[in-house]
């Protein structure tokens, strides 16, 4: 066998890092679930022609093929992973339509494929956390304010395992579009596309872009540069608008919306959401409010939790499902808090309790009390062998269970330590309980380093 | 964009069906982390020549190449999706050996995929839940009663929602291989192989097989056969065996072993895990205890649940890993359990309450009362549309929510209504609470048709 090393791009976590991502999941998982979306899963293929119609992303696509496959008599279709989960739920939508009910709220917590070159941040297999409603041939617009405070939610929830704050960045593509259309920008879909490189690539080198690539003249490039320099976290994003003198019903729409989303947002969770004229999201997709988030001190990450509103991503020909849809980037954001070192699990095994055996002839009372333990909810582990004490209650210390039990060696009851202080007391399996802290492995922010 | 339909083998659920299947996960996830297993997820691809040390799988692998891969800078390796959760776990202990405790207890549910032929139970794309215990140079026996007991409890507890009860049959390496060492058979992994058949080729067939192919002779061929038709459910196997006339000293402990895992489990899961001397499961690496599950009154789907010890998996070249470890088809269960119907989600999304909109100018007093609930851990959802009544009583009748709210109207109370009884009170959010059974969907038997 070849040598064992890990494959850049595809990350794992040893037992303790997972507890630090499944308490992210859980949380995240719990608060789409009050809001009252159902969870759905995908399969990981789709038809390469399905992954391809967005045109984009082609060169990122892992392709399959089976190792003894016939090249004679080749699969009816070429199959590919999915490299995002918007794909393959719009398919899912089109193909269940009539047995769902629209409109319809789901989420999706799956790995997807990306063929990359791999950098910080950036995995060829990553787990992603996706909301979408989708909405048969309508979807109101309230829905796209209830997105972004989903998220936001969620990761206010995430602050106290010490998660940074992060910022929400919301802008409208009426905006733009309205805006390009009533100065004369042609190429509205080239001009945000552009856009979308000005943080990457400054204001200079967008404006010559703008100028060659999108047909601007030198005046509409620098309204355009002017309308991305807009950002307010109040309404005030809608006078400086105004005050650059154009005027337009799609813009005008645009503005509108994006008010009502920041107003919205701003009693619900406020200070986290705020407008940036400058967000615009390289995908054509979009029509109308689009997402970007930060992680406030990890800014160099890029965005963890995007999205937007299309009018027409799913479609079978006859009927139209617009949708809008978020999505965390959970890969990209717990590899970088693991790295970072900000949050700590304090065990790396669900045991609360290990079990002491004083020898193999006895097992059976150990396990007994282990099972009457874990009767109640409590996680408990039976030690590996007899060995003496010493080594078994440093067994329990590796892996951070905090307490061992000691059943009783001659008729009297048994005890149990808190290995942590050196408490111990008599215990009785059917009624012990340990502090609910302690029931649980703890997901906590990292004791700050002096 | 080419037809959309579903992909034969990648089988995929309604939200209703998923929330069967992750009854079923939390329920195995639950059992497993009350016995002390850890969780861990491996990457989905594997360097396909790891894949293929095994040898016996090559044909169903599904290898991996990027859609603009340039032929003349190939990858370093050739990467194929994994086909079960063994192999990247035993690549895994290695891999992180420094980093882990021995003896690791970890529990691993993902999907894996195989380029099969797809048919009834047997999918391209599936999920399994794995649970291994793995120690470094030696793992002690009590870990091979273990394994099928936990498997035991969760099936147990999954009996509330309707599925049938299992029967776990469990045999030892040991027994076979002294057995037929001691009767001078020398093809003892050809034997084994052999006698996987036979449930499936009958006994006339599988004795050809032991002469012709394991170069048994007649009276070999029948002693084999006479080992194999044994099975109970108390220790009477050992004497069974015994009256066989043969004496080896592996058989004997063997033998040892088994009665000793079944005395351990019919006292911790009565009634459920018997022995049976034909059970040989297929692979070579096993070398102590084996394990296969059926589901009753559908013995057709073949084993939901197997596994067994392996002394010599994972090695570094320094250092052998042993394990025991055991795995259920989740998606041969979740999938056999939908298409008999014996299970029933009474709704498709996780909110227990709509409330209602009188009009869209007070959609902010409905996301008010969604938002009080909401805190206090029932999942609401709010009406899509400021609709008629009726057409907002219909959507969450649809989607199986048990209450409407009605906001108040005039400064009175709201009050809420539970559709099903026409029941209605006055009621305040941030006091009113469902029923425990309301408060989240659930997984029951399906009522029997009459």
């Amino acid at each position: 066998m070849s040598r064992i090393q890990p494959i850049s791009g595809f990350p794992e976590w040893l037992p303790q890092e997972r507890f630090i991502e499944r308490h992210i999941l859980d949380t995240l998982r719990t608060t789409f679930e009050l809001h009252g979306f159902a969870e759905v899963e995908t399969r990981a293929v789709e038809p390469v022609e399905h992954l391809l119609a967005k045109g984009e992303t082609s060169k990122e696509v892992y392709l399959l093929r089976r190792l003894q496959e016939d090249p004679e008599a080749p699969e009816r279709e070429t199959l590919g992973l999915h490299f995002d989960l918007t794909v393959p739920f719009s398919r899912y939508v089109v193909e269940n339509a009539g047995r769902l009910h629209f409109p319809f709220k789901r989420y999706q917590i799956q790995k997807v494929w990306r063929g990359e070159r791999p950098q910080d941040g950036r995995f060829r297999e990553f787990c992603q956390a996706d909301i979408d409603v989708v909405g048969e041939e309508e979807l109101p617009f309230h829905y796209e304010a209830e997105m972004p405070i989903v998220m936001a939610e969620a990761f206010e929830e995430l602050r106290s395992i010490g998660m940074p704050p992060v910022r929400m960045l919301v802008n409208n593509r009426k905006i733009s579009q309205g805006f390009y259309q009533a100065i004369g920008l042609a190429d509205v879909e080239g001009t945000i596309r552009t856009i979308d490189k000005l943080a990457k690539i400054g204001q200079d080198e967008t404006k010559k872009l703008l100028i060659s690539d999108n047909g601007a003249t030198t005046e509409q490039a620098d309204a355009a540069l002017a309308l991305a320099a807009i950002r307010s976290s109040d309404d005030s994003f809608v006078t400086q608008v105004q005050a650059l003198g154009v005027a337009d019903p799609v813009l005008e729409e645009g503005l509108n919306e994006l008010a009502d989303l920041l107003r919205i947002a701003q009693e619900r969770v406020p200070g986290i959401i705020e407008v940036d004229l400058a967000i615009a999201r390289g995908l054509d997709y979009y029509t109308g409010s689009v997402y970007e988030t930060l992680l406030v001190g990890h800014e160099d990450l890029g965005s963890i939790c995007s999205g937007g509103r299309y009018d027409s991503l799913a479609t079978d020909g006859k009927k139209t499902y617009p949708g809008v849809g978020i999505s965390v980037g959970v890969t990209r954001l717990v590899s970088r808090l693991l790295r970072s070192g900000v949050v700590n699990a304090n065990r790396s095994t669900p045991a609360a309790v290990l079990v002491a055996v004083w020898d193999e002839n006895n097992r059976d009372q150990s396990n007994a009390i282990a099972y009457a333990l874990r009767a109640r909810g409590i996680a408990t582990d039976v030690a590996p062998t007899a060995a003496r004490l010493g080594r078994q209650i440093r067994f329990a210390d590796r892996l951070g269970i905090p307490y061992v039990w000691f059943p009783p060696r001659d008729g009297g009851t048994g005890e149990v330590k808190d290995i942590r202080s050196g408490d111990q007391e008599s215990a009785d399996p059917t009624t012990w309980m340990p502090p609910a802290e302690d029931l649980h492995p703890q997901i906590r922010p990292s004791a700050p380093e002096h």
